[in-house]
């Protein structure tokens, strides 16, 4: 059966999120499929950052940091916030640097609680920010540490007795292929190994579940479906379990026992707390504050239903438009993040033509059209537009 | 000759950096004399963070990042701005992470350039967070390398053949005392070792001459007297002669060579920025540059004429109006940073009392009243009201 732009409409009208839209400031002119890169802009992020400004940093100013609502206390509060969307508990996540920084930390953390053993293991197709991180720590520690990686299919077989830490991203960012969290976690717990998942591409679009998994350690990124501004602040996890045993490296003031007693020597804060380094960004991570509390408000059961039945329309609307394009991502929607992709041999022109129409997706080397749907704010009719100015930029090739 | 607020405001009628103070947004009803912790607001922050949330993030959205205005360019941009601030010379500072995060960057890079050597040598009155990275550092690399702590009088004959890097803070955060960047430089490196400095008191308030002094890598802070906000990113410098052998640890994705090329190995960007790490954050970096931009507008010469001038009346007011507090920063004015610091044995209770009278200064372990005076927007007439309200405090305990 051929689908319509009515049958789009009408499942927006059936759509209980639909009414989460107008939480985003989204252009007119534009449909926007790349919330996977950076999330659109909430409305409260213009309130936000007017009240950090005047009463905060303007008014209050260094006494702006005190107080259960003060500034101090954001990175705690935003991760617990995040902690209830990715299956952890208060007190396991907290907000700090960017994704890369605590990747490294937690590496660094994993090899220090495996001691003896010295592989850290991933593989190509991780995001590579994730390996490259990896790489640095492998030539500043030297032979304690060193980086293997195997395809992805060979990684549960590559464990072994000297494997530390295993790292993936939970979600392809090229493919939007979900790994198995909780099988992958257990098989190298098996070997003794510990877990680190990179949760960038999934908090706030695909169901996480790090303590239902048994995961060890998280890191993830905040400019992404979680919505929090250019260069939002990242998060990290470590399991309650782990917390008394974690030390990580780099050992800066905020993560001290006393940040201001100003002692010569360093000493960790107590639980999460001493995964915090510097002094956090306070406008970026209020603005990431809002943007957690858009993903929130809609509850990750809706927003997975939605995100299900966007993927699965858009694949359908583009193999009856767009034949030629070859499907990237998982044909199995319980297997696919919140993204399509396609092969195109041409797929960089492809979407620069497409973009120059007013639908922003994005190009991944070599050969990758990617869609990231936010079921927040992405329309189902919006998925009719774009395959049809997509039908269109293919035909003028 | 006794002192008295006419002098005062005579000063204020005659000094050419009083109309900057239009530049920021102050509280009718504070003195603020912690600039030296958090700059004060700068107008231009409000309507910088209006363009980015609404033509920037709102509007242009993943777009936003391309192009030679765009938001991939502000590290590097901000960071020649600060560059012409403190001696050095375009594209030999970016804006990144957190002065925690770039101290660990540039100690290790520091260790790997002075191979053979394993000694991190500091003093005990260097900032904290300083301590605390490098000992971080140390337990990470085991015995490749060891912090060691002497008494910065003791510093430069502390210095051998052992010593891979010499760190300080080039303005001691509790006394104001400017240490000697030129002669430390000059006895580190006739030994071989490089020199790291912590420009985190000094950038905006005190000249630094980086390039002049011989300096080898430096890094600061964006929320003192650059105004750029409460944890505004920080800075790091490398002197282009190290540029090309300097290789750091927190190698993420954006100082590759090719960020989007998502190749799986690393290999770094040529210049300063391999010391890039991950995404910026974009909001709190865009009002750096502004902060930034109120430093550059006044100009580093006037800035320190006034604020030497400034902590002298100040010194001089203390000493008339409270004699019973005794001056803990240099007398010698050359020597003085842009605050004044005395000790007192409450001096814990005395703050509290004197910023209940809206006069905001600072507490400092163990015995310390510290008072940050911004040359671009405290006024000599400040001066001498803080100064009364400080005398009633102390006559009140």
């Amino acid at each position: 059966m051929t689908l319509t732009r009515a049958d789009m409409a009408a499942l927006d009208a059936a759509d209980p999120l639909a009414r989460h839209r107008d939480a985003f400031d989204l252009p007119d002119d534009i449909i926007y499929l790349d919330g996977n890169s950076l999330g659109a802009m909430p409305r409260a992020a213009r309130t936000r950052l007017a009240h950090v400004l005047d009463a905060e940093w303007r008014t209050g100013l260094i006494r702006s940091w005190r107080g259960p609502t003060g500034w101090m206390a954001l990175p705690r509060k935003v991760g617990d916030a995040i902690a209830g969307l990715i299956g952890a508990a208060p007190g396991e996540v907290i907000v700090a640097d960017s994704t890369s920084v605590n990747l490294f930390k937690l590496l660094a953390a994993a090899l220090a609680m495996n001691p003896g053993r010295t592989t850290i293991l991933s593989e190509p197709d991780n995001f590579p920010t994730d390996l490259y991180i990896a790489e640095g720590l492998a030539r500043l520690v030297g032979p304690a540490a060193r980086l293997k990686i195997v395809p992805r299919a060979q990684l549960a077989g590559a464990i072994d007795s000297d494997t530390a830490v295993l790292t993936m991203t939970h979600v392809d960012y090229r493919t939007a292929e979900i790994l198995d969290m909780a099988a992958l976690t257990r098989a190298a717990q098996a070997k003794g190994a510990l877990v680190l998942w990179d949760l960038s591409h999934s908090a706030g679009a695909v169901p996480v579940d790090l303590n239902g998994s048994g995961a060890d350690l998280a890191v993830g990124c905040g400019y992404k479906f979680l919505n929090g501004g250019p260069g939002a602040p990242a998060y990290l996890f470590v399991a309650r379990r782990h917390q008394d045993r974690f030390v990580q490296p780099l050992s800066g003031w905020l993560g001290h026992g006393a940040p201001f007693a100003f002692e010569t020597g360093y000493r960790p804060a107590s639980g999460i707390a001493r995964a915090l380094c510097g002094t956090p960004p306070v406008l970026s991570l209020a603005a990431l504050d809002e943007g957690v509390q858009t993903v929130v408000a809609a509850g990750m059961p809706a927003l997975r239903a939605k995100s299900m039945a966007l993927t699965q329309r858009f694949i359908d609307l583009a193999a009856q438009e767009c034949p030629e394009l070859v499907l990237a991502s998982p044909r199995d929607s319980t297997r696919r993040g919140s993204q399509v992709s396609f092969h195109h041999s041409q797929a960089e022109r492809v979407m620069e033509a497409l973009i120059a129409t007013g639908v922003i997706g994005d190009f991944r080397t070599p050969d990758v059209l990617r869609f990231g749907l936010a079921p927040l704010y992405v329309r189902f009719a919006d998925l009719w537009d774009a395959v049809a100015r997509l039908k269109g930029a293919l035909s003028r090739l």
